[in-house]
């Protein structure tokens, strides 16, 4: 029995994911489909990339992962199953699948007519691409029959190296923690704070191993679930106190008082 | 192994889904549960059945369909199983299921009592009845032997013909996409543009396969993946554009130039 | 096969509850996941435990129900597995499982360290403690090897009693439906109207047994599907006219007339 889980921006009102669905269903009705999550932003790519890393790792070898964010559906974006870490991607070549394949063993462009629907609506590769092709997967198909063997996988947007002392916002998550792009091993031992400053607004965050280290309404730094720093205000929202959106920058020093 | 489907109404806070699915497992274990949508609005008849269609037919022949988008809860609307195309729906006779079961085969009322659970809430027919029924039907129970057969459906709220000129909006989707009732061929050949008037606003969109045929903010109107005609805004609403309300009209002339 | 209901606060815009889900499956990779719903309000344990008890009774025996609204996470609450009628709950003890395990056969700690993940991230036990633990008992390990029996569940807050004309706001549903602490056998035979004073507001709610009793807009008072009395204002929000808050208390009378 296959695993396919779906991680979309297509929300929970339409019949989007639903036909999804059925098409993988369609072409193995045994699988077991397990919803990762369907309200990323919209159009937000990298957002995506994030729910899948944080999601992606813990399911067992083979499973197969369906991702759909894609402002660039119909356009000159590759369709795309990446093999990796016994793991199997498929989803467009936009850099959604870059943050949980790294180093993918193999990327596979999806071209032959028996991994798509006939005729594709332009709109919709989520149902008439990457779900049949997933659903052909989860029958038994090897992924290299899907089509050409590409370099590798498309960067998820530029990258600037940074500052030493800047951190970059990858996340903001449902309860308003903000994920950084720094390493717990960045943080020099001995530290009690971190002070943030991101431009108007700024705090200092109590660097600790939870929420529950400081009180309700404290303002929390700690090493979080996916390996970076996040910012938190313990049952309220570090977002909102930085007023902080996603793919900023924040300026940081460590301070050992 | 049954397959069955969810669309609903009740949103994603509550315990509605879990009780709904609950009794669908306890009468039909093994059975493969399979969200659509719970976010319809709430008492959009027409949304919900546009969910429906855009999701059904993509599943394998033999799915049972639970829809529950139900106004007229504990009123005289029926209650009510339908055989189309080799799938099953189950939910209220009030339009939900006339999109997806335009000619059904057969609408049986939901009346024996090993159909529906005893005593019934009478504010909770998703739980004790659609539920129920589609519980036993997939654990092997004939539709025939819930009830009644009953003459077919109701029609989906009344339907006025629309002058050649003027679309009604069908739905207006999660990114903001405006579905018209327009079928493509109403498209004379060499059209590049329509034109739409929705009262106070109105825009030009370019006719075209998909969104990336125009820029980032272009306007495009396009065949959709359900087979009508489209209004978008590209990474944009065409809805906020077009302030145009779900069950309006719009007057469209399709223009060469 | 093992069914395994996932109950949060987590949303639907993150990786979290795929990463939960990957967990239970990566340990039991033939269970069958189910979501009860993921949009209980933030850190509100109190809609969660009723969400949970709204959903979980009406599953098969043996279901495993995870459960995670859990402000206190990395703190000193403990972390549990609970038997109850044939159902095993796994969660934080904050009160979040007491309405659905209300009489606990056996509640026992999570400390076994093969019913966690290692190294556990101290912000994330849903995936690294209740969802580790849960696939471990999907794959059939006994309860009793998770920990030491404990004496039982912490409450679900304070409870006051309330004089016999206040009644206290449980929960209020995605319809905007207010479901109060009162039971039908409250209210006497011959009742027709139930006059609701909630402070500022107030209004008469029509005594009846379902929405389609009054006219659209109308107020009706009815015994809900969870067995407690509900107000409502049809295809309207009673919670809007109320002003009623979750956790309020309304004064009510029984009228005849």
């Amino acid at each position: 029995m296959s695993i396919v889980t779906f991680t979309t921006d297509f929300g929970d009102a339409d019949g989007y994911v639903g036909a999804m669905k059925g098409v993988v269903l369609s072409r193995s009705r045994g699988s077991s489909l397990v919803d990762v999550c369907h309200n990323v932003p919209r159009h937000d790519v990298a957002a995506g990339a994030f729910a899948l890393v944080q999601a992606a790792p813990y399911f067992p070898p083979g499973t197969i992962h369906v991702a759909v964010v894609d402002p660039g559906v119909g356009g000159s974006r590759a369709e795309v199953i990446v093999v990796a870490k016994n793991h199997i991607f498929v989803g467009p070549d936009n850099g959604l699948l870059t943050l949980a394949a790294p180093k993918p063993d193999a990327v596979f462009a999806i071209e032959a007519p028996a991994f798509r629907r006939t005729p594709a609506s332009p709109t919709f590769a989520g149902r008439d691409v990457f779900a049949a092709a997933a659903g052909l997967l989860a029958a038994g198909a090897p992924p290299e029959d899907a089509g050409r063997l590409l370099p590798g996988l498309s960067a998820l947007g530029p990258r600037t190296p940074l500052p030493v002392n800047v951190a970059s916002i990858l996340h903001v998550d449902h309860f308003g923690n903000v994920i950084t792009s720094l390493k717990a091993t960045s943080v020099p031992a001995g530290t009690k704070h971190l002070l943030i400053n991101a431009g108007e607004t700024g705090a200092t965050f109590t660097w600790a191993k939870t929420f529950s280290d400081v009180d309700v309404g404290g303002y929390v730094a700690y090493e979080g679930s996916a390996g970076f720093i996040e910012l938190a205000v313990r049952q309220g929202s570090a977002a909102q106190t930085l007023n902080a959106p996603r793919h900023q920058t924040v300026q940081w020093e460590a301070v050992s008082a």
